[in-house]
Protein backbone atom coordinates (compact mmCIF):
# COMPACT_ATOMS: atom_id res chain seq x y z
CA UNK A 1 0.00 0.00 0.00
CA UNK A 2 1.74 2.88 -1.57
CA UNK A 3 0.42 5.71 0.43
CA UNK A 4 1.20 3.71 4.22
CA UNK A 5 4.79 3.33 2.69
CA UNK A 6 5.12 6.66 2.50
CA UNK A 7 3.64 7.44 5.43
CA UNK A 8 6.28 4.98 6.68
CA UNK A 9 8.87 6.86 5.16
CA UNK A 10 8.12 10.09 5.51
CA UNK A 11 6.26 10.83 9.06
CA UNK A 12 7.62 7.43 11.32
CA UNK A 13 11.26 7.88 13.37
CA UNK A 14 13.98 4.82 14.28
CA UNK A 15 14.65 5.44 17.79
CA UNK A 16 17.52 3.97 19.54
CA UNK A 17 17.02 -0.34 19.69
CA UNK A 18 15.98 0.06 16.25
CA UNK A 19 12.75 1.31 17.25
CA UNK A 20 10.06 2.32 14.38
CA UNK A 21 7.64 4.83 15.63
CA UNK A 22 4.28 5.55 13.68
CA UNK A 23 2.67 7.02 16.52
CA UNK A 24 2.28 10.44 14.79
CA UNK A 25 -0.46 8.76 12.60
CA UNK A 26 -1.34 5.15 13.25
CA UNK A 27 -1.03 4.38 17.34
CA UNK A 28 -1.35 7.48 19.60
CA UNK A 29 -2.08 10.27 17.26
CA UNK A 30 -4.14 8.52 14.53
CA UNK A 31 -5.18 10.21 10.73
CA UNK A 32 -8.55 8.38 10.75
CA UNK A 33 -8.55 9.68 6.75
CA UNK A 34 -5.30 7.72 6.35
CA UNK A 35 -7.19 5.03 8.36
CA UNK A 36 -10.36 4.76 6.18
CA UNK A 37 -7.58 4.10 3.34
CA UNK A 38 -6.99 1.15 5.17
CA UNK A 39 -10.31 -0.34 5.95
CA UNK A 40 -10.28 -0.09 2.05
CA UNK A 41 -7.30 -2.04 1.45
CA UNK A 42 -8.27 -4.64 3.75
CA UNK A 43 -11.43 -5.09 1.99
CA UNK A 44 -9.84 -5.41 -1.23
CA UNK A 45 -7.71 -7.93 0.17
CA UNK A 46 -10.43 -9.96 1.86
CA UNK A 47 -13.20 -9.27 -0.59
CA UNK A 48 -14.39 -12.67 -1.79
CA UNK A 49 -14.56 -13.58 2.11
CA UNK A 50 -17.89 -13.57 4.21
CA UNK A 51 -16.89 -12.00 6.92
CA UNK A 52 -19.51 -11.95 10.06
CA UNK A 53 -16.99 -9.69 12.58
CA UNK A 54 -13.50 -7.90 13.40
CA UNK A 55 -12.10 -8.83 16.60
CA UNK A 56 -9.12 -6.63 17.42
CA UNK A 57 -6.99 -6.20 20.71
CA UNK A 58 -7.10 -2.91 23.26
CA UNK A 59 -5.70 -0.41 22.62
CA UNK A 60 -4.27 0.75 18.98
CA UNK A 61 -6.15 -1.61 17.13
CA UNK A 62 -9.49 -0.25 17.98
CA UNK A 63 -9.68 2.64 15.71
CA UNK A 64 -8.05 0.58 12.51
CA UNK A 65 -10.83 -2.12 13.45
CA UNK A 66 -13.85 0.39 14.08
CA UNK A 67 -13.17 2.25 10.64
CA UNK A 68 -12.35 -0.95 8.70
CA UNK A 69 -15.60 -2.11 9.72
CA UNK A 70 -17.44 0.55 7.80
CA UNK A 71 -16.18 -1.16 4.42
CA UNK A 72 -17.64 -4.39 5.43
CA UNK A 73 -20.85 -3.06 5.65
CA UNK A 74 -20.77 -2.33 9.09
CA UNK A 75 -20.00 -5.38 11.22
CA UNK A 76 -19.95 -5.59 14.98
CA UNK A 77 -15.96 -5.19 15.90
CA UNK A 78 -15.02 -6.62 19.18
CA UNK A 79 -11.42 -5.91 21.09
CA UNK A 80 -10.02 -8.55 23.73
CA UNK A 81 -9.34 -6.68 26.57
CA UNK A 82 -6.17 -6.62 28.36
CA UNK A 83 -7.09 -5.54 31.79
CA UNK A 84 -9.07 -7.15 33.86
CA UNK A 85 -12.25 -5.19 34.44
CA UNK A 86 -14.32 -5.57 37.38
CA UNK A 87 -16.99 -4.71 34.67
CA UNK A 88 -16.40 -7.34 32.94
CA UNK A 89 -18.72 -10.69 32.83
CA UNK A 90 -16.89 -13.51 34.84
CA UNK A 91 -17.83 -15.87 31.90
CA UNK A 92 -14.88 -15.00 29.03
CA UNK A 93 -12.80 -16.33 27.21
CA UNK A 94 -9.37 -15.72 28.31
CA UNK A 95 -5.55 -16.31 26.98
CA UNK A 96 -2.35 -15.86 27.54
CA UNK A 97 0.19 -13.32 25.74
CA UNK A 98 3.67 -12.48 26.23
CA UNK A 99 5.14 -9.28 25.47
CA UNK A 100 8.36 -8.82 24.72
CA UNK A 101 8.03 -4.88 24.76
CA UNK A 102 6.96 -4.92 28.09
CA UNK A 103 8.92 -7.72 29.09
CA UNK A 104 5.82 -9.74 30.66
CA UNK A 105 2.90 -12.01 30.15
CA UNK A 106 -0.37 -10.76 29.94
CA UNK A 107 -4.18 -12.25 29.99
CA UNK A 108 -6.37 -11.22 26.61
CA UNK A 109 -10.27 -11.73 27.73
CA UNK A 110 -13.68 -11.68 25.29
CA UNK A 111 -16.85 -11.65 27.31
CA UNK A 112 -18.54 -15.19 25.57
CA UNK A 113 -21.67 -13.68 24.12
CA UNK A 114 -19.22 -11.84 21.64
CA UNK A 115 -17.91 -14.45 19.91
CA UNK A 116 -20.13 -17.45 18.39
CA UNK A 117 -19.37 -21.07 17.43
CA UNK A 118 -19.51 -20.97 13.71
CA UNK A 119 -19.03 -16.84 13.21
CA UNK A 120 -16.37 -16.16 10.66
CA UNK A 121 -13.62 -13.62 12.28
CA UNK A 122 -11.06 -11.27 10.76
CA UNK A 123 -8.66 -10.04 13.01
CA UNK A 124 -6.81 -7.00 12.93
CA UNK A 125 -4.08 -5.11 14.40
CA UNK A 126 -1.66 -2.30 14.00
CA UNK A 127 2.08 -4.61 13.83
CA UNK A 128 2.84 -7.95 13.48
CA UNK A 129 5.94 -8.75 14.84
CA UNK A 130 6.63 -12.21 16.90
CA UNK A 131 2.57 -12.85 16.58
CA UNK A 132 2.08 -12.94 19.96
CA UNK A 133 -0.79 -11.10 20.52
CA UNK A 134 -2.51 -12.12 17.51
CA UNK A 135 -1.83 -15.97 18.83
CA UNK A 136 -3.77 -15.24 22.05
CA UNK A 137 -6.58 -13.44 19.67
CA UNK A 138 -6.55 -16.77 17.25
CA UNK A 139 -7.13 -18.84 20.79
CA UNK A 140 -9.49 -16.98 21.73
CA UNK A 141 -11.64 -17.37 18.42
CA UNK A 142 -10.78 -21.03 18.57
CA UNK A 143 -12.10 -21.36 22.10
CA UNK A 144 -15.56 -19.87 21.00
CA UNK A 145 -15.74 -22.53 17.64
CA UNK A 146 -16.17 -19.69 15.67
CA UNK A 147 -13.47 -19.58 12.69
CA UNK A 148 -10.52 -17.25 11.92
CA UNK A 149 -11.28 -16.13 8.46
CA UNK A 150 -7.68 -14.26 8.66
CA UNK A 151 -5.36 -11.76 10.20
CA UNK A 152 -4.82 -7.92 8.57
CA UNK A 153 -1.78 -6.09 9.61
CA UNK A 154 -1.04 -2.72 9.42
CA UNK A 155 2.98 -2.78 9.66
CA UNK A 156 4.65 -6.57 9.45
CA UNK A 157 7.90 -6.88 10.77
CA UNK A 158 9.38 -9.20 8.42
CA UNK A 159 12.85 -9.42 9.80
CA UNK A 160 10.48 -11.37 12.95
CA UNK A 161 9.11 -14.50 13.00
CA UNK A 162 5.28 -13.70 13.41
CA UNK A 163 4.14 -13.88 9.62
CA UNK A 164 5.49 -18.28 9.85
CA UNK A 165 3.91 -18.67 13.08
CA UNK A 166 0.65 -17.61 11.72
CA UNK A 167 0.95 -19.72 8.34
CA UNK A 168 2.40 -22.70 10.23
CA UNK A 169 -0.93 -22.58 12.03
CA UNK A 170 -2.55 -22.42 8.29
CA UNK A 171 -3.89 -18.87 8.99
CA UNK A 172 -4.05 -16.33 5.75
CA UNK A 173 -2.05 -13.46 6.69
CA UNK A 174 -2.20 -9.56 4.82
CA UNK A 175 -0.39 -6.67 5.98
CA UNK A 176 -0.28 -3.61 4.30
CA UNK A 177 3.39 -2.53 4.43
CA UNK A 178 6.56 -5.14 4.99
CA UNK A 179 9.42 -3.69 6.90
CA UNK A 180 12.81 -5.31 6.08
CA UNK A 181 14.73 -4.14 8.44
CA UNK A 182 15.71 -1.12 10.41
CA UNK A 183 19.59 -0.29 10.29
CA UNK A 184 20.92 2.45 11.42
CA UNK A 185 18.10 4.77 11.96
CA UNK A 186 16.74 3.55 8.55
CA UNK A 187 13.51 1.96 7.69
CA UNK A 188 13.62 -0.48 4.81
CA UNK A 189 10.56 -1.82 3.31
CA UNK A 190 9.79 -4.38 1.52
CA UNK B 1 -30.78 10.89 21.00
CA UNK B 2 -33.19 9.05 20.73
CA UNK B 3 -31.35 5.77 18.92
CA UNK B 4 -28.93 5.72 22.27
CA UNK B 5 -31.97 5.58 24.49
CA UNK B 6 -33.50 3.13 22.67
CA UNK B 7 -30.33 1.23 22.60
CA UNK B 8 -29.71 1.81 26.78
CA UNK B 9 -33.37 0.67 27.44
CA UNK B 10 -33.14 -2.66 24.76
CA UNK B 11 -29.59 -3.89 25.15
CA UNK B 12 -28.06 -2.61 28.27
CA UNK B 13 -28.15 -4.57 31.00
CA UNK B 14 -28.06 -3.69 35.09
CA UNK B 15 -25.73 -6.00 37.03
CA UNK B 16 -26.00 -6.48 40.56
CA UNK B 17 -24.55 -3.05 41.96
CA UNK B 18 -26.87 -1.25 39.90
CA UNK B 19 -24.15 -1.23 37.19
CA UNK B 20 -25.20 -0.62 33.67
CA UNK B 21 -23.08 -2.70 31.14
CA UNK B 22 -23.39 -1.54 27.69
CA UNK B 23 -20.61 -3.71 26.23
CA UNK B 24 -22.44 -5.40 23.29
CA UNK B 25 -22.47 -2.07 21.27
CA UNK B 26 -20.33 0.82 23.15
CA UNK B 27 -17.26 -0.95 24.89
CA UNK B 28 -16.51 -4.28 23.83
CA UNK B 29 -18.60 -4.71 20.90
CA UNK B 30 -19.52 -2.13 19.10
CA UNK B 31 -21.84 -1.27 16.67
CA UNK B 32 -20.25 1.01 14.20
CA UNK B 33 -23.61 2.08 12.18
CA UNK B 34 -24.56 3.21 15.62
CA UNK B 35 -20.98 5.27 16.31
CA UNK B 36 -21.58 7.39 13.17
CA UNK B 37 -24.68 8.20 14.46
CA UNK B 38 -22.99 9.54 17.96
CA UNK B 39 -20.57 10.94 15.64
CA UNK B 40 -23.32 12.97 13.69
CA UNK B 41 -24.84 14.16 17.05
CA UNK B 42 -21.58 15.32 18.80
CA UNK B 43 -20.66 17.71 15.61
CA UNK B 44 -24.27 18.85 15.54
CA UNK B 45 -23.46 19.46 19.06
CA UNK B 46 -20.34 21.17 18.62
CA UNK B 47 -21.23 22.60 15.51
CA UNK B 48 -20.41 26.35 16.21
CA UNK B 49 -17.10 25.36 17.47
CA UNK B 50 -13.48 25.65 15.86
CA UNK B 51 -11.94 22.35 16.90
CA UNK B 52 -8.36 21.38 15.66
CA UNK B 53 -8.18 17.88 17.26
CA UNK B 54 -10.18 15.27 19.22
CA UNK B 55 -8.38 13.83 22.64
CA UNK B 56 -10.01 10.80 24.35
CA UNK B 57 -8.49 7.86 26.31
CA UNK B 58 -7.60 4.45 26.12
CA UNK B 59 -9.90 1.92 24.92
CA UNK B 60 -12.88 1.96 24.98
CA UNK B 61 -13.34 5.96 23.94
CA UNK B 62 -11.82 5.21 20.38
CA UNK B 63 -13.45 3.73 18.33
CA UNK B 64 -15.96 6.74 19.30
CA UNK B 65 -13.32 9.42 19.01
CA UNK B 66 -12.29 7.83 15.57
CA UNK B 67 -15.85 7.86 14.25
CA UNK B 68 -16.28 10.89 15.20
CA UNK B 69 -13.65 12.31 13.47
CA UNK B 70 -15.00 11.80 10.37
CA UNK B 71 -17.57 14.38 11.16
CA UNK B 72 -15.46 17.13 12.10
CA UNK B 73 -13.33 16.88 8.76
CA UNK B 74 -11.43 13.96 9.64
CA UNK B 75 -9.21 15.97 12.16
CA UNK B 76 -6.82 14.15 13.74
CA UNK B 77 -7.57 12.16 16.94
CA UNK B 78 -5.26 11.72 20.62
CA UNK B 79 -5.60 9.03 22.69
CA UNK B 80 -4.63 9.66 25.80
CA UNK B 81 -2.17 6.00 27.11
CA UNK B 82 -3.09 4.73 30.70
CA UNK B 83 -0.25 2.19 30.93
CA UNK B 84 3.32 2.99 30.62
CA UNK B 85 5.06 2.10 27.43
CA UNK B 86 8.71 1.66 26.55
CA UNK B 87 8.11 2.89 23.06
CA UNK B 88 6.41 5.95 24.28
CA UNK B 89 8.93 8.71 24.01
CA UNK B 90 10.03 10.11 27.81
CA UNK B 91 8.50 13.97 26.45
CA UNK B 92 4.77 13.56 27.83
CA UNK B 93 2.28 15.59 29.86
CA UNK B 94 1.20 13.23 32.69
CA UNK B 95 -2.14 13.31 35.31
CA UNK B 96 -2.88 11.02 37.74
CA UNK B 97 -6.57 9.83 37.72
CA UNK B 98 -8.91 7.83 40.47
CA UNK B 99 -10.29 5.24 38.91
CA UNK B 100 -13.20 4.17 41.22
CA UNK B 101 -14.24 1.17 39.13
CA UNK B 102 -10.67 -0.30 39.53
CA UNK B 103 -10.19 1.22 43.22
CA UNK B 104 -6.66 2.29 42.26
CA UNK B 105 -4.91 5.36 41.13
CA UNK B 106 -2.99 5.35 37.49
CA UNK B 107 -1.37 7.88 35.37
CA UNK B 108 -2.58 9.06 31.96
CA UNK B 109 0.08 10.32 29.70
CA UNK B 110 0.22 12.08 25.94
CA UNK B 111 3.63 12.55 24.16
CA UNK B 112 4.53 16.28 23.71
CA UNK B 113 4.42 16.42 20.33
CA UNK B 114 0.56 15.59 19.88
CA UNK B 115 -1.11 18.58 22.35
CA UNK B 116 0.09 21.99 20.81
CA UNK B 117 -0.12 25.66 22.61
CA UNK B 118 -3.55 27.36 21.46
CA UNK B 119 -5.08 24.23 19.56
CA UNK B 120 -8.83 23.71 20.19
CA UNK B 121 -9.33 20.10 21.77
CA UNK B 122 -12.89 18.66 22.02
CA UNK B 123 -12.86 16.00 24.61
CA UNK B 124 -14.61 12.22 23.93
CA UNK B 125 -15.05 9.58 26.02
CA UNK B 126 -17.82 6.83 26.69
CA UNK B 127 -19.11 7.73 30.17
CA UNK B 128 -18.82 10.21 32.67
CA UNK B 129 -19.28 9.75 36.25
CA UNK B 130 -17.62 11.54 39.26
CA UNK B 131 -15.59 12.81 36.17
CA UNK B 132 -11.88 11.59 37.15
CA UNK B 133 -10.75 10.65 33.87
CA UNK B 134 -12.28 13.51 31.96
CA UNK B 135 -10.46 16.05 34.77
CA UNK B 136 -7.15 14.22 33.65
CA UNK B 137 -7.51 14.93 30.51
CA UNK B 138 -8.47 18.51 30.89
CA UNK B 139 -5.11 18.99 32.57
CA UNK B 140 -2.95 17.38 29.83
CA UNK B 141 -4.65 19.70 27.74
CA UNK B 142 -4.10 22.63 30.22
CA UNK B 143 -0.45 21.33 30.72
CA UNK B 144 0.35 21.90 26.98
CA UNK B 145 -1.49 25.59 26.87
CA UNK B 146 -4.21 24.04 24.35
CA UNK B 147 -7.93 24.81 25.47
CA UNK B 148 -11.05 22.42 25.53
CA UNK B 149 -13.56 23.58 23.89
CA UNK B 150 -15.79 21.13 25.28
CA UNK B 151 -16.51 17.38 26.51
CA UNK B 152 -18.91 15.14 24.70
CA UNK B 153 -20.09 12.03 26.77
CA UNK B 154 -21.80 9.37 25.18
CA UNK B 155 -23.70 8.34 28.93
CA UNK B 156 -23.90 10.70 31.35
CA UNK B 157 -24.35 8.83 34.76
CA UNK B 158 -26.31 12.35 35.90
CA UNK B 159 -26.75 11.19 39.69
CA UNK B 160 -22.55 11.43 39.94
CA UNK B 161 -21.22 14.55 40.36
CA UNK B 162 -18.94 14.53 36.70
CA UNK B 163 -21.41 17.29 35.60
CA UNK B 164 -20.96 19.35 37.92
CA UNK B 165 -16.80 18.88 38.56
CA UNK B 166 -16.65 19.94 34.67
CA UNK B 167 -18.89 22.67 35.27
CA UNK B 168 -17.23 24.25 38.02
CA UNK B 169 -14.30 24.25 35.83
CA UNK B 170 -16.19 25.86 33.11
CA UNK B 171 -15.69 23.28 30.93
CA UNK B 172 -18.93 22.87 28.77
CA UNK B 173 -20.75 19.30 28.46
CA UNK B 174 -22.52 17.75 25.97
CA UNK B 175 -23.87 14.15 27.12
CA UNK B 176 -26.28 12.05 24.46
CA UNK B 177 -27.91 10.12 27.08
CA UNK B 178 -28.34 10.91 30.92
CA UNK B 179 -29.32 8.33 33.51
CA UNK B 180 -31.08 9.64 36.17
CA UNK B 181 -31.08 6.33 38.05
CA UNK B 182 -30.32 2.39 38.36
CA UNK B 183 -32.83 0.82 40.67
CA UNK B 184 -33.58 -2.48 41.53
CA UNK B 185 -32.12 -3.63 37.75
CA UNK B 186 -34.08 -0.79 36.05
CA UNK B 187 -32.40 2.17 34.12
CA UNK B 188 -34.51 5.59 34.37
CA UNK B 189 -33.18 7.61 31.24
CA UNK B 190 -34.01 11.72 32.00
Amino acid sequence: MKLLKDKILNEGKVRKGNILKVDCFLNHQMDIKFLNEVGKEFKNRFKDEKVDKILTIEASGIAIAGITSQYFDYIPVVFAKKTESLNLDKEVFESSVHSFTKKKDYKVRVGKEFLKKGERILIIDDFLAKGCATKGMIDLVQQSGANVVGVGIVIEKGFQEGRQVLEDMGIRVESLAIIEKLEEGKVYLK
